[in-house]
């Protein structure tokens, strides 16, 4: 299994401390040990690292723990490998365009062979891994149901139908985003959080740090994290539902139906 | 103007040495404070930095020329902004996916507003640059003149026409590469040289620095490198004539026709 991160905000805002923990999980405190990657977007742009290598040890992951990049939507991936060689085309996250918008995706499960048989339309996978096979097929769908991109509850209705067959071929856990929105869809394990106003502190898992939120933010800030499992000892998290997909824009779970 | 930096190689090998003088170009020695991008490619992946912040300055920049990652096939640029405000999303390289390989892609000059009118396939950008604009008419076209990868020369000549259509519309010096080929076309300003045995000492331009190659190389290893200016003083480069187009293939420059 590998471990996920995603966040949404609603101001640009730094991830160091959730990735802190986070990176502790590749080779630290987790077996996790076959590389990580992160994408930041600004605005429609989007900045990602990628590093086959432990992220405990990643001197890469060591600049962006320390290095505050701000960003509004963050997708963070660690790597155990099941399904192809650790190397760098195969560590997400990957991306792709599609309507001139860069979708950025992390996968954490493992599905069965059969993924391979479902017919891939314009985007083709660099490595061999089933994550980067299924981005490629879910963006492939989507582009052919909608030459021009659909509004927000047809948008999510879809990529949930996509997902929900996913599922049916094993565990998947994903986050997807075209820098506008974050979805998180669960099949197995997945928790997010919303922080805002009145913030206080919050304690990391997995490594010897405490935030104090309040002293980092101003009170209309609203940002959501997202993980495979809950970061910090001290805030209620949400856990996810199996068959559940979640939306969140700039900052804020968004109930779609 | 902004410069370009290209490399390819037959074995990993790192840029370090021609990425420092290059950043001293950013902001330091040159004008070129509009942000700069790297590509470097392992294999069929690709690890890329971008940064709108003037590469001079960026701690980026800083961890990418201490840092040395090894690769066979890298791209560089850093920007003068002429077309496009200063964002992540107009920071170059640009990269699309095609044929299941990552084409990445950085462009100096500037091209007629007429570029825009060229019909887009499967591609879009994501920015507002006429260089994202020129790659995504250029890799679209090439999808829709062939489903699957052409063989070497006639992937050369493709390229090479729509380079010179794309020539008509002004300046355009360009490198783009899809992890094994390295396509240089010229229109005002591009220089290359190719190290190999028996390797001496160089000594860039911009910085304080000497590099002894003989103690970095393995006798076999041959490195093109490829600049908008010579980045050395000592040695001997080859000046690209307007209209040509030069393939490099691991390290080599290779002729065609």
């Amino acid at each position: 299994m590998c471990e996920l991160l995603g966040m949404s905000a609603n101001v640009p805002t730094d991830i160091c401390f959730s990735f802190a923990g986070l990176m502790q999980r590749g080779g630290g405190t987790g077996p996790h040990r076959d590389g990580w990657g992160i994408a930041f977007y600004e605005g429609k742009g989007v900045c990602s690292f990628h590093d086959p290598e432990p992220s405990a040890q990643s001197r890469i992951a060591q600049m962006v723990r320390e290095h505050p990049i701000k960003s509004h939507v963050v997708i963070s991936h660690i790597r155990q490998a099941n399904v192809g060689r650790i190397s760098l085309e195969n560590t997400h996250p990957f991306c792709r365009e599609l309507w001139g918008q860069y979708w950025t995706f992390a996968h954490n499960g493992q599905l069965d062979q059969k993924l391979f048989q479902l017919p891939l339309g314009v985007y083709r996978p660099v490595g061999t891994t089933d994550s980067e096979y299924a981005l490629c097929w879910l963006l492939g769908t989507l582009r052919e149901a909608y030459p021009e991109p659909p509004a927000t509850p047809e948008l999510f209705r879809f990529i949930r139908q996509q997902c929900d067959q996913l599922r049916e071929l094993g565990v998947f856990n994903m986050l997807l985003t075209d820098s506008q929105h974050l979805f998180a869809y669960c099949t197995s394990k997945l928790n997010w959080l919303t922080r805002r106003a009145p913030f206080g502190e919050a304690s990391l898992k997995d490594d010897d740090v405490v935030v104090d939120f309040c002293q980092q933010t101003q009170p209309g800030d609203v940002v959501t994290v997202i993980a495979t499992e809950p970061l910090t000892e001290n805030e209620q998290w949400q856990q996810m539902r199996s068959g559940e997909m979640q939306l969140f824009v700039e900052g804020l779970a968004v109930t779609v139906d």
